[in-house]
């Protein structure tokens, strides 16, 4: 990338999102050998990419198992061809039809739930229209959000009521939100034991009263890169590896030079007195997302690099407004504000790459292989 | 709103935007008042609204005077016939193209600047092409962001610069930004009184130099509605005042009735021990902007309202993930957990307008004139 010169890339307009393709390359043969080497299926979470052109290289054969955050990723990347969909986010009632919709279109859809009610509307759904909604149940493994604990009596009840619509009990799946916060690899691999433990012994519990689970699923971007055994887990869930922030470098997790995703952007002005560097690209281009706030290494709104993709030591984007954003050296570090008058093309590494990904309709791709020219792939949004 | 019932409105596929046009239709016509008893012109900002339909409304004439914040609402909204359009962000040298692309199709497109740099951009620009773009010098009056001091040498030599290039020179604007996080309408008013000071103070030292400026602009949602005395001002632009929002509101500039934006949204679980309601609208419908967080009040990623648009006194969205939201009792506030079971819609005003909103497509619009039925209006992003 750093090298990379593309009169397209010149004429790109600021503030617009780069996408190095040879780090999401690297990124993504990271975690599939990671994979391989457990044992288990990788199934990538696609909210993090929302794109059909990452998706086909994400994807084991360009449309294996996916995981998906919206019924409109589902729909998108069934159209796609993807034929085998998890939709990661408890189930309301009211979007069962969508749901009967996208299965009848050939695509394996699969719900995922905690309570006995949403059990219930699903066996009600198949009563009144005939179709199966194959559901997996939603364990806690770390207090982070919803889910049952392994050992509630509702487990059962909800497995049972799944299994007598049709067959709608597919198995068990968790998710470690706290690992995000967990600093190095070894509070990670203790997530990943979390993870692991709390599903297997859901669903030997359930294989107890008969209940078998065909999937056993685990994971985070934290978690999959510090899992060291997954005996009894059957596939493997991660997004923001693809891409991989600020985030994930602060937590070590990855380097900042694996990041893929950054916002390129442009200067516009100069506050020379207090130390300001004005750029075009706010909390619109970046997202509201302060994610590395609550980290050792605070990066504001992101961290900034020349151009050519390589950082520029000790400067962030220390404050956002809508379209305009703050350049300053990072307090403390004795840096020394460079001299970039109005018109310089800087780059901008992002907390988050969910988060900053999503303000932006299109990559514009630097491609891995030398030679060819800046590519644009489509994002979508929406629900 | 709150007895509105249509088919449509409850076919709405959970998270989506609802815009309440009673409320933005009292919005706009409580700052029109203003704006006329001060005898200045109104100059709405469109990024916070992004839509042709709202502008259609917000706008004098439909099509009148108008602030933007990207060259691609500027080239929306005069592709839909507004003819008189300032850019309110520092002009990067690479616009200036499409620019005068936007000028040649008929919109009297005005950009702005504060460094001699930009304004030699433009005159080699003009010098170049014979397209004259006219330019606003940005005054800082708060030192929130950009601009130039009104007693800077520079003011005279930017403006002399723009002037020689065939007439560029059209006046000054400032916008105190730091208005946002002062409380009450005392305070307020002081920035109010700020920013004319610092605009008029300008206009003179140049009409000393026989720089004459044809516009004055001040202006933000706060200061627009705390000003007393606009003397010497000719235009007030503001924007988030359309929809308003719980930041405006929780520095006194509009009461959470005011408020005509909010995130229909779905229960989709429970951690009833914890005292949790989990819905589908995680920081992807509610965006990641925390605004509150630092005001009396702090509202989380928003306030809980009924479906029917009426607040559930002391709910707040605490905590956010992409798609997921937990809904908690507020903190000390002694409220309890209202039984709300799987499936029950709920709306979430949100911290701010302007961010929630880019995170959607569409406006469904429960509308002003009894017995109509919802209507959808789209909404853009980029630039």
């Amino acid at each position: 990338m750093e090298n990379f010169k593309d009169n397209r890339f010149d004429d790109l307009q600021t503030p617009c999102l780069i996408l190095d393709e040879a780090r999401m390359q690297r990124n993504i043969s990271r975690l599939r050998d990671r994979a391989q080497g457990l044992g288990v299926v990788l199934r990538p979470h696609l909210k993090t990419a929302k794109s059909v052109d990452v998706a086909r290289q994400l994807l084991e054969g360009g449309n294996g198992p996916a995981t998906v955050s919206t019924l409109r990723e589902a729909e998108i990347f069934a159209e796609a061809g993807v034929h085998d969909i998890l939709y990661a986010v408890g189930i309301a009632p009211g979007k069962l039809g969508r749901v009967a919709d996208i299965r009848a279109g050939g695509c394996d859809l699969t719900v995922i739930l905690d309570s006995p009610e949403q059990a219930q509307a699903i066996a009600e759904f198949t009563a009144s229209t005939g179709q199966v909604i194959p559901a997996m149940i939603e364990i806690d493994s770390d207090g982070h959000r919803g889910g049952l604990l392994p050992d509630d009596a509702a487990l059962i009840k909800v497995a049972q009521v799944l299994a007598d619509a049709g067959g709608a009990f597919r198995g068990v799946l968790t998710h470690a939100g706290e690992s995000y916060g967990a600093p190095g690899r070894a509070a990670q691999a203790e997530f990943a034991e979390k993870e692991r433990a709390a599903v297997v012994q859901a669903a030997a519990n359930l294989a107890r009263a008969g209940l078998d689970c065909s999937v056993v699923s685990v994971g985070s971007t934290p978690t999959a890169h510090a899992a060291e055994n997954l005996e009894g887990v059957s596939e493997l869930r991660a997004g923001v590896f693809t891409f991989f922030d600020l985030v994930m470098a602060g937590i070590g997790v990855c380097d900042v030079d694996d990041i893929a995703l950054s916002v390129l952007t442009t200067v516009i002005g100069h506050q020379r007195e207090k130390g300001w560097i004005l750029v075009d690209a706010g909390w619109m281009a970046m997202s509201r997302d302060r994610g590395t706030a609550n980290q050792a290494v605070d990066q504001g709104y992101g961290l900034i690099c020349g151009e050519d993709g390589k950082v520029l030591p000790d400067l962030v984007l220390s404050a956002a407004n809508q379209e305009h954003g703050t350049i300053t050296v990072r307090a403390g570090s004795g840096g020394k504000l460079p001299d970039l008058p109005v018109g310089t093309r800087l780059r901008v590494l992002p907390n988050h790459a969910c988060a900053t990904g999503a303000q932006h309709s299109r990559y514009n791709v630097v491609p891995a292989q030398a030679g060819q020219p800046l590519m644009q792939w489509e994002r979508f949004s929406g629900w």
